[in-house]
């Protein structure tokens, strides 16, 4: 059976037991992280249903999320900016252009024209994406913008300074 | 009290009863959701910990998340792929020239070199993100992707063929 009808038959149980929450509240707060199969970013945050826009990519850059944090700001109105990196993150364990070459030898796709977004130092890559942040002309640099590395052993935040 | 600091005395309480699951198996799926506060895509798809890669952005479009599912597939190992979409998305309340006026408005800034990917047929956008991913180099073209629209009044996923 494959992951993807795995996940429908659990579906049907879930939408079976399905409950709409009682209240929408409007998102305050727009969290981007890694989409790292070990983290659950609504149970990490304690967030309750309407309450955060949860954007994740590829080790949680920055990058890859401006367009959806500009909406989600200026579109939808959230008005505060959690950025959150991880240990053990699979993004540091290989330089850019060792990712290219896995890609040639792999898929034979020159990957040239792609920044993949890998980092070794994971605070500086935390602070990178900060300092990213206030440079873009299309996000609020009105609101709380605050950078975290999140432990996967421990299930822990801890802020970078 | 901030949204950020409900969500760091939340993530105390969760750091405390936080246990590392017992296997942590190579994820298969990576699967492309919106971002919506709606949404817990881990539940949706009834995943465990280390089951999938979980992608989120505004929409759930592809052309944001071609970075993170190349890595996924080729450096990560994946091997399925779902697209989700959603009734009531806000990416279909405005089109993209509606969004650049917005933020003009909003911000003062100019954001005509952006493409914000908003749709109005909720099918065709899935179909088109499947097409996209279909003519995407970087990503691999021997395993199953598929496209779902995900109802946020029932919690169901219907596939899109």
């Amino acid at each position: 059976m494959s992951a993807i009808d795995r996940a429908l038959a659990a579906n049907r149980y879930f939408a079976e037991t399905f409950e709409l929450p009682p209240r929408m509240p409007n998102p305050e707060l727009a969290a981007v992280l890694c989409m790292d199969a070990r983290i659950d970013p609504i149970r990490t945050l304690g967030l309750h249903p309407g309450e955060g826009h949860i954007i994740r990519n590829a080790g949680g850059r920055l990058s890859d999320a401006i367009r959806s944090l500009a909406i989600s700001q200026t579109i939808l109105g959230t008005r505060e900016v959690a950025i959150v990196h991880h240990t053990e993150c699979g993004m540091m364990r290989y330089s850019d252009d060792e990712m290219r070459m896995m890609f040639r030898k792999a898929t034979g796709a020159i990957a040239d024209g792609i920044a993949f977004l890998p980092f070794h130092d994971l605070e500086q890559s935390v602070r990178d994406d900060l300092e990213l942040y206030r440079q873009s002309t299309l996000l609020r640099q009105d609101i709380p913008v605050r950078g975290f590395i999140y432990d996967v052993e421990t299930g822990r935040l801890t802020e970078v300074e």
